[in-house]
């Protein structure tokens, strides 16, 4: 990263919960709050995640403070229970009083009688008592309506701070209403409106494009005036540029050099991920899918779009031999000869999918996920897959490093760039 | 929680990279090197993330020293590409020059040459500058032998610093030496031994176990002695608890409370995973699936444990009506009469599904994961599940929150709950 910002708004995240900090939940309101304030042009400059203490909750706050942060977002720590002290600990370092906000305390009583209306042998008022110290907000804070049970607070100043739920369904929902503040406005103000471009890749290795870049860095005039970020994942390489718009022309030329450069590595200039562009692909065809090893990750993949029943039959999952014959009508001689993971099974396995769902596009995968089941022939990662779109048909075999969640979700990745190449039209 | 520490021995996490700040890719190293931390006994104050910037990672390492740490881990930004600043940061921090370590470089670049080998068209030479900076070190550091093809550097002292590469695969495997060495075990040396016990429950609203707990602070004795953290994740309550080993009989007490207050809702003890104790209940059994909304979660999830294939023949993936009656023989007219989300079509979904993968053991489900598809009568969310278990047998219809992905996620998880009490022989 190349770093050219005239400092403008700055925010930190602070992310709250003992079960976030000793791993035990994935955080998604960091990544996901991170991606708000970077659409807006903020510079976000740390995430820190702390458990419950308030002790290590007022040191990140003043830690971010003192970095010069113009807005803190919170998130967490607003539940019932005991160990949720987020709304105190800000207050303290607000220097602001905890009232009763008596107002809100019937409203999440209301929300509480509904939501308990339908349990019998619930005690209401225990449960009210247990919500009561949700009701507390600082002095003079502004307070965002629960989407949960739990108000959110902002309390204006150098920095604001705003304090958020830590259920992502309720953080992300309470959003809008918070950026809507004067208070989180005037925090910031100073934003800048920056262009962001990514292209992704799929087949190259990143020392590869390190190379690629060093040469672009040399020859592309106002070439450091692009912050780019790559990211290897899943296989794939993610590009993200950001600039001013006064660096639009170098960025141009970076495109037309990565193009040059990685013409059959390069199949998203605007961001699109493989997922939508086979989505898009598929748009007038039926597809099926045929999986062993993954058992199913391929057609959850598929089916996470919304909208897939346009275009998305089914699946069979056949882990077994008995079920390769009895769904897929693989013929166990087949299996006999080369074995369950070979490009003639997987082959027979694609057949067998468009002919049983009455599909025009199928795919399918076997292969080996491990830990056991590995031979010096096939060693744990290899992975046959067979791609039929219409007249186009790819088959392949590769070897998928990591273990066996990687390989699992690595062979999906591949099927998924197999069969948007096969609708493309790529045959290679 | 409540806080009963003597505090013994404290680390923070630095989780470096862009690409994680920005919420692109999530991060996997903060939450597996809380895990080994804890389990060592030693005390996780913070995790910090910040971009590739060197200014920001500065700032995190001197707030992490402020606050008294022992150890600080440090994760990515040891590759090859110009944004990788992790070992040159750390160095400025601890007050020592870099140097090249020449007999790292050769060891890279033995590495590199045989990644390269069996890549044609690369220009080995080129490729080996990008990564000779890989080989910089601070002097006087401890040298971790590449796993990808980064070092890890460990510079001792007060706090002691550990730089680890980013890829999650890398940095695990480097664990086992960089804990291994002389500087970290110092650094560490005042960890205490926790005992942990984690009880999960399904089915019970956060506010009746904070209930419960408040109960249980004022009846049971030595109650304050015990650090306990919950967690509401899908559906599921995790409770965790951590206490020195005097601490032992109040957790006792309290888990006799847990038992007696929600006898139905408590599934685990030991900590063990629905994903764990189905697998072990599957033993000598054969189980297929049956998904229409889910499209493979399910089947996926199943496929998910080691050694699955001595139990697990397959499943179908029914989305299309037709794909329902081809693959599991779901009578057309059923679905006219009640409609494809209805649970006389989940019944027959895995009546199909027993019969043809000749299991004895079959799950079912069919729901409207949304945004599209709702009626008044069936809203967004509504799913029936279908279980069969032997003798065993039970269907529901329930009506779920969330977004597509929420639904999706969670019918599996409600499957897989169906599926433990069926194979338990509770049949309610």
């Amino acid at each position: 990263m190349r770093s050219v910002h005239r400092v403008s708004a700055r925010a930190g995240i602070v992310v709250t919960g003992t079960e976030v900090l000793t791993g035990r939940i994935q955080d998604r309101n960091g990544p996901w709050l991170a991606d708000q304030l970077l659409e807006l042009g903020v510079e976000l400059a740390h995430i820190t995640i702390c458990g419950d203490r308030p002790q290590d909750i007022a040191a990140q706050l003043r830690f971010l403070a003192a970095e010069g942060v113009d807005l803190i977002v919170t998130s967490g720590g607003l539940g019932p229970t005991a160990d949720d002290l987020t709304v105190a600990t800000v207050a303290e370092f607000c220097g602001r009083e905890l009232v009763l906000d008596e107002a809100m305390e019937e409203r999440i009583a209301a929300i509480l009688r509904r939501l308990m209306g339908d349990r019998p042998g619930v005690d209401f008022d225990a449960v009210r008592a247990a919500n009561r110290k949700q009701a507390l907000v600082p002095v003079g804070a502004e307070v965002l309506e629960p989407v949960g049970t739990a108000p959110g607070v902002i309390v204006g100043g150098s920095p604001t701070v705003l304090v958020l739920p830590g259920p992502p369904r309720e953080l992300q929902a309470m959003w809008p209403a918070a950026l809507a503040t004067e208070a989180v406005q005037q925090a910031i103000s100073g934003r800048t409106r920056y262009r962001q471009e990514t292209v992704r890749m799929f087949g190259l290795a990143e020392s590869g494009l390190a190379e690629t870049l060093r040469e672009a860095q040399g020859s592309i005039p106002g070439f450091d005036a692009l912050e780019i970020t790559t990211c290897l994942r899943r296989g794939e390489l993610e590009i993200v540029t950001r600039y001013e718009p006064d660096g639009a022309d170098a960025y141009r030329e970076l495109l037309a050099l990565l193009r040059e450069r990685h013409a059959t590595a390069l199949y998203s200039e605007d961001g699109s991920t493989v997922d939508e562009q086979v989505a898009a692909l598929l748009a007038g065809r039926w597809i099926a899918t045929a999986e062993s090893c993954t058992a199913g990750l391929l057609a959850a993949r598929l089916a996470d779009i919304p909208g897939c029943s346009d275009y998305f039959l089914g699946g069979a999952i056949t882990y077994s031999n008995e079920a390769k014959a009895e769904l897929l009508n693989v013929d166990p001689v087949l299996i006999a000869e080369y074995g369950a993971v070979s490009e003639p099974v997987a082959e027979s396995m694609v057949t067998g999918a468009l002919h049983h769902f009455g599909a025009d596009t199928a795919v399918a995968i076997s292969g080996i996920a491990g830990p056991g089941g590995g031979t010096p022939d096939k060693p744990v990662g290899t992975v046959c897959f067979a791609v039929r779109a219409g007249s186009v048909a790819i088959t392949r075999t590769l070897r998928l490093p990591g273990n066996r969640s990687d390989i699992r979700e690595r062979a999906t990745t591949v099927a998924m760039h197999l069969l948007r190449r096969a609708l493309a039209g790529v045959d290679d």
